[in-house]
């Protein structure tokens, strides 16, 4: 497994004490803050990217920046409150976790559903043949390309179903962003950030306190989860396992990558407890962004093959359009089996100092 | 490549003459006519095997054996006249071949739908989660079974579709090895092999022959076919490689399998040249044996995948069907990858001497 590669507190050979939180804390405000200004500055309306069809807009595509800051610094906010909860005023702390995380998950949509319709458009066109030209031209354009070039009638009525559903989504969750950024709750989440900017409200077991036994049981709860995935399984390629129950009659998403989901969020927040012990300019460990950039991908990947597989269910489509969203489904949980080959080869390698 | 390693004449030492080649001929040839009895006793008009839903009645199994036994060897001699050509009277030699090869394709086809029906319901019955059973069971009854059992509604439907198709090709494909076995064309070549069990027509050169170099250049047709695979893509798991094309509107067989196909038949000419020198009883090479089956794997499971593409283009099907079969025919050329990449795995692997 080795752990002790992993350990967080490894390079930190002294104790840490609560200023390093709460300097990382006001850092992640400041971040915050200054993303919220530009996003207002971007002047459509708030932070969330527009649909990529107007991607030429430069207001959209700063407002899409900013977005991601925002989302980028509330997980982080939220991610340190949790791992060093024991060292922060109990209420507040509490009290602000479920809003950043509403305000995360709110913002985080509409890039979820852009970035899912092109994941599945450029899987259509390489399951076509057709993958140079797709990887030139968003979404949006490369399903209408695709239709008029080289794709069966089924692959681009199936590209033009995903489009239409997966674009009404995005649009919902876009309105549902932008009235959250209007609305009296975002204020609140946005003055308790800028209170965090300057003053960040320890208790009183913080004056005497090492972080670092915090970091490391963040850590452990990593390694915990970790020893529970079927690792030796996914190590060995082509094993098959991902489309297991791919042709289930229970529609819900795939309870076997529950698990892999739940390390991705605990690598997260290690990798943000890491954060607050090195300082912002340290070193970044490649072996735990490998990792976790597999698992991002294992997401992508799952909740892809999963609106190929709801896309399916539509009423009245042809058996054409059905069969080429079986094939895009199985092809997108090979490739949640491939993302767990590849945290499964990150997680075994022996770390390589970057330091 | 580990060339040396392969080279059949490498545990040869000294010249092998043409006694050993017209010992192995007859011997084969000795084979074929056993089957051949074997099948006529089994009594049910002939060696091919019946439908697996029949598999209780033991005529039916004793002249599959026999089927199996009687292509086994017409496939040995067939290779073998082949690979030492110039060593044998060319106008016999040239006469016979296609005819073991019409026999070998003629007796071959009912086996391999049953075991391409067999696989694609077995992969349905995995794909549902229910793969506990399936193992147990034939084909025709496990399609039943799972019907019932835990298959959606697609799922059992693309399985009963498979089943009329390929049931009904077998079917066809038993009459047509029933008649061959009662043609006149069938009688001419089981004389030939009679002929072949007690003299065989050797070429005047064979008189002062070494078999060797004969042997050493199916090997090289082998090692050149193999150099033009796309071996190092092969062996990054995950490639993707296999599905490319998935959907394209082209309905003929991959044109990227064909490489593979080939070599396998170059495998297997190279693996019956070795057998000519080394006799009957020399040890198996485990790494040849193993690259073998997963060349056989590759092309079940290419056709296996042709055929889920097929059925999808039966007229009036309903979605749900058509959905399993992508989901199907995915899976399918998921397999043809994964046995490109347990070939590359056994072809670059040391040669453990078995010896």
């Amino acid at each position: 497994m080795a752990m002790q590669h992993l350990d967080p507190s490894d390079p930190v050979t002294g104790p840490v004490t609560a200023d390093a939180l709460a300097a990382y804390l006001r850092a992640q405000a400041t971040e915050f803050l200054r993303a919220l200004r530009a996003g207002r500055e971007a002047g459509d309306g708030g932070p969330p990217a527009r649909a990529r069809t107007r991607a030429g807009e430069n207001g959209s595509e700063e407002s899409a920046d900013a977005a991601l800051a925002l989302r980028r610094s509330a997980r982080r906010i939220s991610g340190t409150l949790h791992t060093y909860r024991p060292l922060l005023d109990a209420d507040w702390s509490e009290g602000m976790r479920p809003e950043l995380a509403w305000l995360s998950g709110t913002l985080g949509r509409e890039h979820a559903y852009a970035a899912r319709l092109d994941r599945l458009v450029t899987a259509l066109n390489r399951l076509s043949g057709a993958a140079s030209f797709s990887a030139q031209s968003g979404a949006a354009s490369s399903a209408g390309d695709a239709a008029k070039g080289s794709l069966t009638v089924g692959a681009a009525k199936a590209g033009a179903l995903l489009e239409r559903q997966l674009t009404l989504a995005r649009t919902r969750a876009h309105s549902a962003a932008l009235q959250a950024l209007g609305s009296s709750r975002f204020h609140a989440v946005a003055d308790s950030v800028a209170v965090l900017a300057s003053e960040v409200p320890l208790a009183p077991a913080a004056a005497t306190a090492d972080l670092r036994p915090l970091a490391r049981a963040a850590h452990e709860r990593l390694c915990d989860a970790v020893s529970g995935l079927p690792l030796i399984t996914a190590g060995h390629p082509y094993n098959a396992e991902a489309l297991i129950h791919g042709l289930s009659p229970d529609p819900a998403p795939h309870p076997q990558d529950a698990p892999w989901h739940q390390v991705r969020l605990l690598l997260r927040l290690h990798r943000y407890a890491r954060e607050v012990l090195r300082g912002k300019d340290a070193p970044v460990d490649v072996r735990l962004l490998t990792a976790g950039q597999a698992l991002n991908r294992h997401r992508d990947a799952s909740e892809a093959a999963a609106a190929a597989a709801s896309a399916a269910r539509t009423p009245r489509i042809a058996p054409a359009t059905a069969y080429a969203l079986g094939v895009l489904h199985a092809d997108q949980r090979h490739e949640v089996e491939a993302a767990r080959f590849g945290f499964q080869q990150a997680w075994q390698k022996e770390a390589v100092s970057t330091r």
